[in-house]
C-alpha cells in the first residue's frame, strides 16, 4: 500500500498534469509552486470567459473559495460542469464554510451543481457542508471542532457517501474516506498550521495526484496528503538541524516545506508515510 | 513601558484575535503569514455579499487601499461600519494615497464614513491625509518628504486630534501620536524598505496587536511597530551572521524576519525596543 | 558589450524608474519584489478610475495577462495609451496566449490598440503571437515547442520588424530581437523553469531597465534577461553549496535568485553574461 502511494507520486512527475486552478489571492503563489514542485503544472484563470475552456485542456479543476467573489462563482461552476463533461477530476476546498452566509450558499450551490471528485477542509469546514453544524471562526479550524476528532472518520465516511467522492478532513492526523474505506495519514508537523496555505497547498497536491490518476481517486488523494505531511516532517527536521531554538521559525519552515516536496520522490515517500485504521487497499 | 510593550504582544499570542483584512493582492501573502506569526488569526474576504459578515465576528479589521478597485471600496465601507456597530478596531492603510484622485478620493470616504481607529502610513501617504500637500511617487514615500521628518510628530499628532483616532507614519524612526502623546519607535533596519510589503505588515500587525487590547490602542499600535522594527534587527542580524557579503539579500531578509517575528516573545521585544521622544506611558 | 550592460544594471540603481504594472496575482509579489531588488521602484493599480492616472507619473508599464479578466483589460488598455502618449516604454507579457480564445483575442487587441516597446513570452506564447500556429499548453511553453528552438532567432525577428518592437523569447537560450539584429543570452539554469513567475520577473526587469534607459530598449531588455539569467546561475550555486543532494530545493532556489538579484552590480554581472549570435551592438 505505501508502495502503491511512492509510485502515485512518481506518475505525478512522469505525467505532468495540467491542474487549472479558480483559487484565492492569499495563497495562489503558493499553490502555484507547490504544484510545480510535485512535478504537476499550474494554470489559474478565472474569468467566465474563458473558465471552462481553459478547464477543458485541463488534467484537474481546483476549485477554492478563500477570496470568493461573485465574478469568479459563475466561473467556478462553468468550469465545473465542463470539468464533469469531460470527466476531469474535480477538487472543492470550501474554505472558510460555515463563516458567513455567502460562503454557505456558494459551497452549496457548487455541490448541487458540479461532481466532486474530492472535498477537502479542515474539521469545522466538512462539519459544516456535512449539516452537523460547526462553528467556523474565520478559515482556522475552532478549538472546540479539533478537540472532537474521534468521530472524523464517520463524518468524512458519511458524507463521502452522501456526495459520491472522497473527502479529506485535514488535521493533525488527516481523515481520508471514499464512503467505504477510512485512512489515517499519521504525518505531518504542528508547524503546517502556523503557516497560512497548507490546506490551500494540499488540496493543489490532490488536484496533481488526481490528475495523474484519475482512475484512483482515493489512493491518489491519500498520497497526496501524506506527501504534504512528509514534507512538514522533514522541513522540521531541516529547520531543527539548523540551529536549536527554532521551534516557531515560520519562514525557514515555509522554505524547507517547498524544497521537502520538490527534492520528493516516490521510493522516499513510501519509506516515510504513516497510514493507520483501516487501510484503503 | 517597555515592559508593557512586550505584555502586549504576550497577549496577542494568548488571545489569538481575528483580524479581518480588505488588502490588496500584492502582499496579502505576508499579511496573512505575519499575522499567524505573531499569533493572531488572519481572515481575508473582500465580497460585499460577505465583508460585513465577516467583520462582525473579527476581532479587529485592516482596510488597506493598495490595490483598490471599485467592487472592493463597498465592502471597505461596509466592514468599517460593521466595525464601528460592534466596536472592532478599525485600521486603515492609506497605500498610495496622494497618486491618484482615486485613491485619494477613496481615502478620504473611508475617513468620512468610517470611525478609524489607527492610521498608518508614510510620511508622503500621511501628509497627503493631513491636507498637508504632498509630493507621493508611487506607493513609496518620496525622498524630498523623508528628509523634512523633523516634523513628523507634530502632523502625527495634529491628524489624530482631527481625525480622533491613533496616527503612525512609519519610517526609518516611527511616529505614532494619539493627538495627546507622541513615540518614537527608533528600532528597524534600512532593509525592511527594499522588500515590498513591509508597511501592510506593519498594518497587519497592528490590528493583531489591538485585536487583542482593544482597550489600549495607543500602546497596542506602538508595540506592533516595535516589533516589526525589532524583527528588522534581528533579520539583518541572521543574515549577516550567516555571510560577510550580505548587506542587500532580499530573498534571505524576508524570510529572517518571518522567523523573528514568529520566534520573538514579550521578554524578548522589552529588551530590544528603544522608544525615544515624548513617552506615551 | 557586456560592459554596457553592466552599466544599464547600474543605470537602474541610480534613476530608481517607477515600474506601474497591471499584472496577475499569482506571482504579483515576486513581480515587486524583483523590481525592488534591482533597484527600481513598483507600483501596482489595475483600477480604471486610475490605471492611466498612475502610467502618466510612471516611468515604464509592464502589462501581464496571466490572470486576465474583463475589468482589468480596460485598464490595460487605457494605461496603454496613456503611456504611448507620454513616451513611456511599454512592456507586453502575453502570458498563455494561445491556450484560449479570450486570451487571444486580448493579445491581438492589446497589440493593435498599444504600441509594445517589448514583447517578452515563451516560445509558444511568441509563435501564437507571430500567428505561426502553436500549442500552447497552460502557462507553460509546450515541449514540442521547445525542441524546435533553432528558428527562434528568425521568428523573434520577423515578430520584431513587424510590430515595431523588441520581441524576447525566453527560454534555456533567451533569444532577442529588435528586428535587425538578434542577441542570445546564453545565461540561465533549468530550475528557473520549476518555479512560477520567472517569466513574469523577466517582464519586471525588463521595465525596470527599459524605465531608466528608454533610449536604448534593445540594449536595456538584453540586460534584463542577463541579469536573471546569471541570477538563476548564481541561485544555483548557492544552493548547491550550501548542500550536495538539493538539484530541486525549489523553495531555497527562489529565495537564492531574490538574493542574487539584490546583491548584483554592473561590474560583476558584465564578468559573468554570455552573449552568442548576433551580437547586438
Amino acid at each position: 500500500m505505501s508502495k502503491e502511494l511512492g509510485l502515485l507520486l512518481d506518475k505525478v512527475r512522469e505525467r505532468k498534469p495540467l491542474v487549472h486552478h479558480i483559487t484565492n489571492y492569499v495563497t495562489v503563489n503558493d499553490c502555484a509552486n507547490i504544484t510545480l514542485a510535485v512535478g504537476a503544472s499550474p494554470v489559474m484563470a478565472d474569468d467566465i470567459c474563458e473558465a471552462a475552456d481553459i478547464t477543458a485542456i485541463a488534467d484537474a479543476l481546483v476549485i477554492n473559495i478563500g477570496t470568493l467573489n461573485e465574478r469568479t462563482i459563475l466561473s467556478m461552476i462553468a468550469s465545473g460542469k465542463a470539468a464533469n463533461a469531460k470527466g476531469v477530476p474535480v477538487v472543492l476546498d470550501p474554505v472558510g464554510a460555515g463563516a458567513s452566509k455567502f460562503r454557505n450558499d456558494t459551497a452549496k450551490r457548487i455541490i448541487d451543481e458540479v461532481k466532486l471528485s474530492v472535498l477537502r477542509g479542515n474539521i469545522s469546514e466538512i462539519k459544516f457542508m456535512a449539516d452537523l453544524g460547526s462553528e467556523t471562526k474565520g478559515v482556522d479550524a475552532s478549538e472546540s471542532d479539533m478537540e472532537n476528532t474521534d468521530d472524523a472518520g464517520q463524518i468524512a465516511k458519511n458524507l463521502a457517501k452522501k456526495l459520491g467522492c472522497v473527502v479529506v478532513i485535514s488535521g493533525a492526523v488527516d481523515t481520508i474516506s471514499d464512503g467505504n474505506e477510512i485512512a489515517y495519514v499519521e504525518n505531518g508537523h504542528a508547524m503546517l498550521s502556523g503557516l497560512t496555505g497548507t490546506g490551500c497547498m494540499c488540496s493543489s497536491l490532490i488536484g496533481a495526484f488526481c490528475g495523474s490518476s484519475p482512475e484512483n481517486i482515493f489512493a491518489a488523494t491519500t498520497a497526496a496528503m501524506a506527501c504534504m505531511g512528509v514534507a512538514g516532517e522533514d522541513a522540521y527536521k531541516t529547520i531543527t538541524q539548523k540551529s536549536q531554538n527554532n521551534q516557531r521559525k515560520q519562514g525557514s519552515f515555509h522554505v524547507a516545506l517547498r524544497d521537502a516536496i520538490s527534492s520528493m520522490d516516490g521510493e522516499y515517500l513510501q519509506t516515510q508515510v504513516k497510514i493507520g485504521g483501516v487501510r484503503f487497499a
